[in-house]
């Protein structure tokens, strides 16, 4: 339902135009050093009106820790943590409440529940994301203490017809973070900004592919039949809105499976960081898909929507790996243990 | 670990060389008509060696139901039902006790289980999905009778570089299974067929997609944040061996990612099916890619294995997806009550 | 860990001098009339410092609910609440700092979480089952509307050598509720107050009995092997903290163990509704053991804590008996349906 | 439903008369050394007619292990093993299908299931324990490799009116299998099996209460608020079938209450073992009580069931308080690492 994990787990709750959104995080071992400060950086990454290229909405976002941490560390106990809804102007919205968005799951979600926040999509909000960018902050903290060696970094590799060369081994979420697009090869990204830019004057919206990488991971992560690395990252990056894919494997995966398997594996190795389910210890790289949004023209300008939610996708895809390496690093803690 | 679903819930069990494989499927409602010749059918459209494109080895294959049944009918107690492992060999396997074959989860299965079956690849080897399309029997003999009206057809779409167009909305399972590639269109199976033969006469092995087209759905399935329709299935498909993406939309998405949302979104509500997480009544249409297979050369010839496993992993996606939509159904029933 | 339930879930935070403690409930059905009213009514209840016989803090505990009701009614989405802990006058426990208290899990608590919060026992402490309370008036508010007829009603049945006979089938809570003991037998009830003014004016406890009846169930919640209803109520009775024993059947149960089957089941069916680990549609009855509270002495003073925490556990026993009823039957229900 | 466990997790199935029962553990760890021998002689512990006080039925139970061991260790897969049902007897149960037995959940379960196996209770069988006792053999293997220093023996204290005096603290499994009714006070053991005997020539039936000590636990076992250790434990045992209810501290609690806390807890830490829901490494004594079976007269002749199960239940408890704390270890060993 709204937990997401099984020893690191991390419950969500909150509507888009509801008094809070927030996170319980249940499972972060005791000790870890967590500052409120840590978890509103994550959400800053988040926020939207950081520059053109995203929506204007400006939110505050101040997160408030209400338990589980005591003097700077946490006490093993649940991390509780809201920010409030400050902005709500519902009256933007009062219109929609006896309408269906068209290319909203309004209508879906009227028939599933009956009662409904007509209030800009209630959980099925973009907004939503904001509470697993908390639980992904949290899971940093945690894995920065028990794994330093790991790192993830997602990039913006395409927007339209538009693709970035691959980028080095080197590439930080500093590297990402220089351009608003958060596409790390400057002249691509450019012209990513300008597409976006023209799309936004036409009331119309683009999609794209954000790519991802994880270094420093041990030998042994995920569980070899239904709990597979590879499953539970699709499972956590399918279950963000506008994802329409997933893949492992080279940017061009699709024209590479013409390939047989005699040549396909070096490269295969390369991109792979999984085998028989578990991570194997080499850099993992994983492509997301996102369709264009669906919000488009006159109910774009009103209800303030992003033209391209690629830039802002991106530290959701990483607090989603951390969510699911956290969690599977305690698995693997509880079972690693030999004969003394 | 080994169990999947919520309510209706596949636990798995069996090394492909001990000394048997099995599936209890509990939650399984009481009154559903169920025949271990029902399960049989289902295993037979999985087993090797029905043609010349998939592996030869000759696997008898016999399920036997435990529990669960009780003339001809489930007593809503747990389905066990397992297969021997009549046709070991395991003298062909011996000089892998002690080497990892390349392209396989050997060395990462050692590190972190220590102890291994070094014989066929234990638990990560592709006869572990026998016990999923037992599970998929038990879900679909549920859905017959709970949801009759919901159809699901997967069928191989490419093999290499060879793409079958979009089959007719009537296609079916019989019209999948008339041919051993199990593509519908005729002329392009020949032609897989023959690079299947082809690349096996060279040790070699060929990837692809897989389609899966569900219809018939009920409004509502699915959860709306992280229990996602599209979430569940990315996890059930990513959760076998030789899957390395799923995506939902046109069979060329990636191209198709170049068109703006004003363009895009007619298309995607044709071939969509989820929005917001949650079933919407349209039909569903899902793609999966599968990696040419590791085994190669003498290891191939050695151990027998598939050049191309596709036509044998339709029947698989198939008993993923029933696994998944009758876990989300009995969900949906839960909480779909009204005040009396 | 710190959810409890398996469809109808409560996972609570919060220390006991952090800044709040707060449930989320997860798996309410839409449509449910809730306020923070019907929250607020519940944890009045629970409330210390209601008359003399019950620890003198003040504590305001105001609720506030988050997220998950809109206009008055739940919106299928999770509800949390919090209250805010208001005095917490951690001056009167910086002594405790460095120091375990006798007769608490301070030490076995810093042994496995090394980090702790020593003020008032963090999540150890009884103000914790404020939470449960919260997720019981939001379980009953759905219980009213599904399952109307369904009454459950707790009272002190034996404080110290003290016990009160049993009650007429039509006691009810208002009835428990007119003497501050909760003992309905007005002689007994007179009697344990005594008792508990004078082992508070010597710093010393009593612990003694809460029986519980349910009445109004509808036949078959439960499951027959490890979630039978009266493993699942053993479960949330001896997740309290003074909670030392839970048994079926008349008040003397330890006695009637003397007779044969032949006499005793006569008895048991009345006392019985469970057979097989489900309803059976008859009423049911419990009793909960509790110890006296540990807390002695001037760290009784100086702490405030209860000489007798019953009167104020009968509406907790309440809410999880509330919390596991809700749960088995959105589980009743997604399993019910037959075939159309 | 039907699984038992969060990480050492017993999956059961199996009706009393169908072809077989069996056990799927998951989350034993790899290199375990585990035989069918260890199984069978915990299976021979529990089977009935092995003496004149327990029931005459000549059950083989002779258990396979199907899967998850390898040379005699574990494999870290799952581990199923089976015990098929070889005397059946159908006949014997022929008239009961169309008739429910009094003081049996038959009716019960035929309102909440419908379609039902009427041969002898089905899951609701006593025979049902026998696949806990598997799953408890696994956890011992387990526990005996990782925390060697635990021991756990439960023996029949109170038979009817009959009451054994407290054993030493030596008191270990042989000791109490001496006699047949598995009370290690010979003299009371006497009198215990005069009384079995005399109640099974007149059809009747007896209760009571075993008690279960575990010594040379770790500190820090359990959840501080809804996994407490003795929740687990009373979920545990209140899961079986005749059990009426459990409780902590004294054999004589119920008189002890009337104790207050100043004289109290000197005596409950001696018998506790539990402090706020952890353990803390010292004895921990728990008492089960059982009301007397409710098979009566001339079905309990027919079906030949027991007059007084408590001898046969002494393995099953201790078979869930070896899955109990496996399960609460592994979770313990997760949250344990420290920063490096």
């Amino acid at each position: 339902m709204n937990t997401f994990g099984r020893l690191f787990r991390l419950t969500t709750f909150g509507e888009s135009h509801g008094p809070a959104l927030g996170s319980v995080i249940d499972g972060c071992p005791a000790g870890v050093t967590l500052e409120a400060a840590t978890i509103q950086r994550a959400l800053d990454r988040r926020r939207p009106g950081q520059s053109a290229v995203t929506t204007a909405r400006s939110e505050g976002d101040r997160v408030e820790i209400l338990s589980g941490v005591f003097e700077g560390k946490t006490l093993g106990t649940p991390i509780a943590a809201i920010v409030r809804n400050e902005n709500q102007r519902s009256g933007d919205y009062e219109a929609l409440r006896t309408q269906d968005r068209p290319g909203h799951a309004d209508r879906v979600w009227r028939e599933r529940f009956q009662h409904r926040d007509h209030r800009g999509g209630g959980r099925t909000s973009g907004r939503e994301t904001l509470c697993r960018v908390i639980g992904g902050a949290v899971a940093e903290a945690f894995l920065a203490r028990d794994l330093p060696q790991v790192r993830s970094v997602a990039w913006v590799e395409r927007v339209g017809g538009l693709v970035a060369p691959p980028p080095p081994m080197t590439l930080d979420r500093e590297m990402v973070d220089a351009h608003p697009t958060r596409c790390p090869h400057p002249e691509t990204a450019a012209r990513m900004e300008q597409e976006i830019l023209e799309a936004k004057a036409q009331g119309d919206s683009l999609g794209g592919v954000i790519a991802l990488r994880v270094t420093g991971l041990p030998v042994g992560l995920g569980e070899p039949v239904f709990g597979k690395l590879k499953a539970r990252l699709a499972d956590a990056f399918a279950g963000i809105g506008a994802v329409a894919g997933v893949y492992w494997g080279p940017p061009d995966l699709l024209d590479a499976l013409v390939r047989r398997g005699s040549t396909f594996h070096g490269q295969a190795q390369v991109y792979g960081g999984i085998q028989g389910g578990l991570s194997n210890g080499e850099p993992l790289e994983a492509r997301v898909l996102f369709k264009p949004p669906a919000t488009l023209g006159n109910h774009a300008r009103q209800g303030r929507h992003d033209p391209c939610i690629l830039p802002r996708a991106v530290p959701v895809l990483e607090a989603m790996t951390s969510l699911v390496l956290a969690d599977l690093w305690l698995q693997h803690e509880a079972f690693r243990h030999l004969p003394g």
